[in-house]
């Protein structure tokens, strides 16, 4: 097993975080979390979604946030961008990097967004030509890798076939989703050699949700895959409105403690992260999702 | 790495759960967590402890409890015993398996029972000798094995150490405590991996708290070096009086699905488990700390 030396967090808070809570925050709230998660070392900041606010309410104001916000140099802040409308949003807003997101089982891109697996990347293709076109890089999501709110199982082969299929259009980094939080290590590792085998592992990342408890685990079992990228939201807001009772994404603040645990890099300011993660629990009005936070704050 | 084929869960939640606790159950009602437990097909059932109710007020009525459990066969139900009163108490009670537990380090040692770690061991070794000669097994507890309150940092030659005084003393099994749940998994594969060249794998089990998100990614890393037995209490009861915040044992439920998931066998019924542990959150007014019951009771 070779770990990786250091591990990019990308951290989907502000974007899959806010866009799954009930409680809608002000606009300069959502800068300012932004702003306060650019001074924690963090690389990469997904800021917010262009997905139409007829699906998504609560990120509405995705062009007063990406307009307000203080980018820090070194630091990256793509968008989720559901289609070219979407795109041309993004771009007026001075988006540089954007993120597209598809599924792995057919049954939930047809609940989510009414369309087969090969007609969501379709719609994919004149997004990531444009983007090809602007020197815009793109990051591509794949959920439901370890199971489907509807279908239940999904063959690992779909992951594939639809991780390269992003890759092949042009996508820099394929995130695989464990959207309803109920795979073990032993799936999440088959998985993801699976996946290696089709997309190099440099271009890979994981993102688990932990509903059922088993998002680090997970984690651990990828980085022993040799993964080095991998998703969390601050305080573990968010969840999937697809599968109820799900808890939300893991907590970057515990992602982080893990990996400075093992001697991983991660270049973030633990404290600052978890002082972050308080923060906007309170200003949700819920408890923290990270037990490193809830520890922190008790002690 | 060889996983274990199988892995037997010890069932702490009587026990160290409930002694952590504020709420104090009836007698009646620890009873019957004792008998839902017994009938999940969990192997081994730490029913209750001997240790002054002066120190353990929530568990005063330790001999009506263990005189009111129905033993189900092929289930073992040990209870703690902290010196020679308290075996004689325990066996008065009808108690025919012990646990005794020491820390590797000084100061919670110091702080804890007012003892050096050489004179807890002094302590027990009569209880271990009248223990032999009665044809009792004793299971051993090491605390504070990945960290400690008082002392911070707690060496990992302190653990073999004390792991292996008391597997010299005639402890069947010894069961290595992160009982501030500070530990990630890098340094529990060290630890144990360390200990396990003093005492054979067999003879050693985990023991994990979930203070800071962590005990799941400990458990995995330590399946992967080769142990086959792991603590746990059902629906994450506990905590440890001396660290703030800590918010209890690893959930048995959590432990069990992440097993179950791995395909290794536990023997373990995973909807009577999570059964039993939504009605002993209920009964002591908190929020379940499993995940997976959290989970399982929303959807």
């Amino acid at each position: 097993m070779a770990l990786p030396a250091s591990v990019r967090i990308v951290e989907v808070g502000p974007r899959d975080g806010l866009q799954n809570e009930k409680t809608i925050i002000p606009t300069a709230a959502k800068i300012e979390l932004v702003d306060r998660l650019s001074a924690t070392g963090l690389q990469t900041i997904e800021a917010t979604s262009f997905v139409s606010p007829k699906w998504v309410p609560q990120l509405a104001d995705a062009a007063q946030v990406y307009a307000g916000i203080h980018r820090s140099p070194g630091v990256r802040y793509p968008v989720l961008v559901p289609n070219e409308q979407g795109y041309e949003r993004a771009r007026a807003a001075g988006a540089d990097e954007i993120a597209v997101f598809t599924a792995a089982s057919e049954a939930f891109n047809k609940a989510n967004i009414n369309a087969t697996i090969d007609e969501s990347l379709a719609r994919f293709a004149p997004v990531l030509a444009r983007a090809a076109a602007d020197g815009i890089p793109v990051r591509g999501y794949v959920s439901t890798v370890l199971g489907c709110p509807y279908q239940g199982e999904v063959p690992v082969a779909d992951v594939v076939r639809v991780a390269q299929a992003l890759h092949a259009m042009g996508c820099y980094e394929i995130s695989l989703g464990d959207t309803i939080g109920i795979g073990t290590p032993g799936k999440a590792r088959t998985m993801l050699r699976a996946v290696a085998e089709a997309v190099p592992m440099p271009a890979l990342a994981v993102h688990f949700h932990d509903t059922y408890g088993q998002a680090l685990a997970n984690i651990l079992a990828c980085l022993e895959e040799g993964v080095a990228v991998v998703d969390a939201a601050v305080s573990g807001t968010g969840g999937c409105p697809y599968a109820k009772g799900a808890t939300g994404n893991v907590a970057s603040e515990d992602v982080a403690y893990m990996l400075q645990g093992m001697g991983i890099e991660t270049g973030i300011d633990l404290a600052a992260l978890s002082d972050t993660g308080r923060w906007l629990a309170a200003l949700l009005g819920r408890d923290t999702g990270s037990k490193v936070t809830r520890a922190r704050t008790a002690s």
